[in-house]
């Protein structure tokens, strides 16, 4: 068999590693002149960055290389998260990234550019940088992070598996090189995410890691603002196109959504109607609708902090393993993100007249997540659903006159931000940002010929209805309330946006605004959803201090 | 722990089955029995059936189980090819399908619903039907096919991992139940391809399974037209958009592009500004072009017959497991094919004036296969590349003003059929099809929307730089040749459109029509493949016939 470079190349690295390790296994101390083996200039280095699981010992090892030996790396990291990170660039290890979400290191990313430090080779939807690593950004290296090993290099990567699995394919199936830290190192695993067949070298991590509640939303800061869109979308949008699959957003929209299923849903009849299947991380807010039986199928990108003894109680709803525990899949959780859902609800940072919105303003420029992919309409999409061909036959916009379905994407959005900046704009930052960046294309986070509706506390507007580039820009500003977008809407055409239902007020909906209030939430604060839990569900601690003055502002 | 009744259910099926096994591994001879343990009435029951590996042994003993015990399966399945398969429906054991290829079998299944024996919950394109895995189509239970498998039970999956990976994840996740069916038991596997962690029962498969040679094509067989079509795309297309990752089709068009890579398209100075990185199943047609170091990187939705050493050998080509054997992914490949790549290239039976396309006539119905997903616009695509960039500054469709890239999507196709079938058409036979079988829309393979360019003999359509429907249909006439639809085309525009690079034919191009002849295939038969690939391309002895008169016929 006539051997590839590649190959040799991959034989090379792990022979002068050798030196450094025991078996499969890294001696601590050594970890740093084992990255240097392994490791040359150029190369492509998939760092794992999850939300909750991050490859940090390696990372803060990587960081420390000597840069005579290892530079000019090209760095592939879904989410930057912390300072060890930014360090890999910050000392000249690395000057090149492909990256999805950045948060707020995202702006520190725009300085290094412009200091002439790093270039941003791509920003990614995470599924779309997912399919790269199997193209044109292959790793040569990858540095995972799992929770426990056997002896052997099996790997338990538990309730945050997330991303693990493609990275590692993506990595061992073209003689690149899998470095694992790992927690522990255990006799047998409580089950085997990664078999070791797929692992060339692991270390011990005896750091404590750090790791953030993100998706934990406390009922008791959900405002009646939120509760009143939060009606209007279940009644006016999920009722009416009985939406059975979805994602749902992270923040406090889509909380008191999901706390208003097993209350004014319930009421309304809708319960087995919308909401049974999603692709969600297991929120703490949607305890109350599992239990009612309202939810019933849940596949999760990843894990949440607290969550792991209430999804071992409910395998019948969250994806476990043999050992009761969940077993998260960032990529699978995507794809069905892109074409098993009906509908994508999530929260933006400005809108502008035509519907495109954005995250990523001048203040700053955290990437785009997952939010395109869940927000896009998928024109390869052939199979039908009640609701997508609903949203089909409503949707004006054809490019040809085929009847299609559609995906139906909610941006929920109060008309003002915290601070009173306006949501709604007359043209986004991301254009300057553009210019000011030199980037090819403005960074918007979902284009608005995806976008179906918009919901702001005034009411919703149906962009699908919208005949005219005219009706479109009205029905937006019909809903954009006291902002300078919202001032200039044409009175005149107000009522007949709300008799074709493009525009629709809670008046409309029989939604009295009064009745917006915590009375409906089927938790009003994290001790309900723990009793809600059996128990089992347990928040961090600073979840459950007393409510002071400055958190109980109210989102 | 409060064990869900899912879970429950699990553990009574396979205590119930154990009668019948040993440890793991089901008794051959009970394996029917063991069956009727494991699946109980209304199951979702996902059959792997990929274009290379099936389940066979355990669909065979499906089609026989009591009907009395088991009935009214809906079984989840992304290729049907065999007759097994249908038994299991002409039996009545299963009455619902979920699909997305099903070959020759599609007509029988339009059959099977007028018969009121089968209800087609849906048709699919691959990727989306295992998005469904995860939200609404999870399987209860998964027939698997594996190559070997040790006595715990993990498995090589080998060259045709194809979609095992994910239908197991899935079901194993989920507490659903995974049966295996291996052709061979070792002591120690090449490579651990699943871990035996997520797999419940296995049994040995001792008949030789069929595998057939679906994607290769004889050299000798490609005509001069194809050889001219493929000069206009590899000068007209790949070389003006610079496009440098891409998937093609399986047909005998995209195979003559490919021969001519190492010398039509060299000769142009495309070496490494074209075609480096592809989305392919290992084509022997792309032999020369890898030797030639014009293909450096290919990722393989799955295996193909003949191939496995020539694969071996160029590890740097091909995605490797650490046993040097291929090692592909049907999910990730697709993915690939959705987010990754800048163009599509693919063959059609019937294209419309509007330019929607579909392989689905009034003769046959055989699903989407990848096609939809490979020729899609993917909306959420935010990274750039020059010929994504390009073919977006070029369109003229945008619903609004925001500049955008566009994924390139390339019908290629002969103006008429063999048999004199014309290929262009006013109306699809989909929309026939869409009455007769009372199906919500009409079954169309890749929407005009999304097709950029039309190649046939006569010259290239370029849909992206029309500015109206008019300007469009006129387009597509004028590439249509002497088909009725041709025929009506406006002459008097025609100047208009060649000024515009609408339309370009063979001369624009300063392509001579009589300099496509096969001296300019790298290969001129599957001999000289075997040659080139040093002796390590072992095609099916079919191949190597001499080629008599009934096959000379040139494609």
């Amino acid at each position: 068999m006539n051997q590839s470079l590649l190959k040799q190349n991959k034989i090379s690295r792990v022979n002068r590693a050798s030196a450094f390790m025991d078996g499969k296994w890294i001696i601590e101390n050594n970890l740093i002149d084992c990255l240097e083996c392994f490791i040359e200039p150029h190369d492509k280095i998939c760092i794992e960055g999850n939300n909750q699981k991050q490859a940090l010992l390696l990372s803060e090892a990587l960081a420390k290389v000597n840069i005579e030996k290892i530079n000019n790396l090209h760095v592939l990291q879904s989410t930057v998260l912390f300072p060890a990170h930014m360090l890999i660039f910050e000392n000249g290890i690395a000057n090149k990234i492909d990256f999805s979400y950045a948060s707020v290191y995202g702006t520190r990313f725009a300085e290094l550019v412009q200091e002439g430090k790093l270039t941003i080779n791509g920003m990614h939807t995470f599924l779309e940088l997912y399919s790269r690593y199997f193209i044109d950004l292959t790793p040569r290296v990858c540095l995972i992070s799992a929770e426990k090993a056997d002896v052997e290099g099996n790997l338990y990567t538990g309730a945050n598996t997330e991303e693990t699995p493609t990275i590692i394919e993506a990595t061992a199936f073209k003689d690149g090189i899998v470095i694992v830290e790992a927690k522990e190192i255990v006799k047998k695993l409580p089950r085997i995410d990664i078999p070791s067949d797929w692992v060339d070298a692991l270390v011990l991590n005896r750091n404590p890691s750090p790791i953030k509640a993100l998706f934990t939303r406390d009922p008791a800061k959900i405002s009646n603002t939120k509760i009143l869109m939060a009606m209007m979308v279940i009644k006016g949008i999920y009722g009416k196109y009985g939406v059975n699959r979805l994602n749902h957003g992270v923040g406090y929209s889509t909380c008191a959504i999901e706390l208003l299923l097993p209350t004014y849903a319930e009421s309304l009849g809708l319960k087995g109607k919308i909401c049974e299947y999603m692709v969600v991380n297991p929120l703490p807010t949607l305890i109350p609708a599992i239990e009612a039986g309202f939810v019933k199928h849940i596949v999760s990108p990843g894990g949440e902090v607290g969550m792991n003894e209430y999804v071992k109680s409910r395998p019948d709803v969250f994806f476990t393993g043999r050992d009761g525990s969940l077993r998260s899949n960032r990529c699978y959780a995507q794809m069905a993100g892109l074409y098993a859902i009906d509908l994508f609800a999530g929260a933006t940072l400005q809108v502008d007249i035509y519907g495109n919105s954005t995250t990523i303003t001048s203040e700053r420029m955290p990437g785009f997540g997952g939010a395109p992919n869940f927000g896009s309409n998928a024109n390869a999409r052939r199979h039908c659903s009640e609701s997508w061909l609903l949203a089909g036959r409503e949707n004006k916009n054809h490019f040809n006159q085929i009847p299609k379905g559609k995906k139906l994407v909610l941006q929920i959005v109060e008309t003002f931000q915290p601070f009173g900046i306006p949501s709604f704009v007359e043209t986004l930052d991301a254009f300057d940002i553009q210019k000011k960046m030199n980037l090819p294309l403005a960074p918007i986070m979902i284009y608005g010929e995806d976008v179906t509706h918009i919901v702001t506390e005034e009411g919703i507007a149906n962009l699908l209805l919208c005949q005219t580039a005219y009706e479109r820009e009205q029905a937006i500003r019909c809903v954009a309330g006291l902002t300078p977008v919202g001032l200039k809407r044409d009175k005149m055409i107000i009522d007949e946006l709300r008799e074709k239902r493009i525009v629709t007020y809670p008046e409309d909906l029989d939604i009295l605004r009064e009745s917006a209030t915590e009375d409906l939430l089927a938790a009003k604060s994290i001790h309900d959803l723990v009793k809600m839990s059996n128990g089992l569900y347990d928040p961090p601690a600073k979840f459950l201090k007393k409510v002071n003055e400055s958190t109980r502002y109210k989102q």
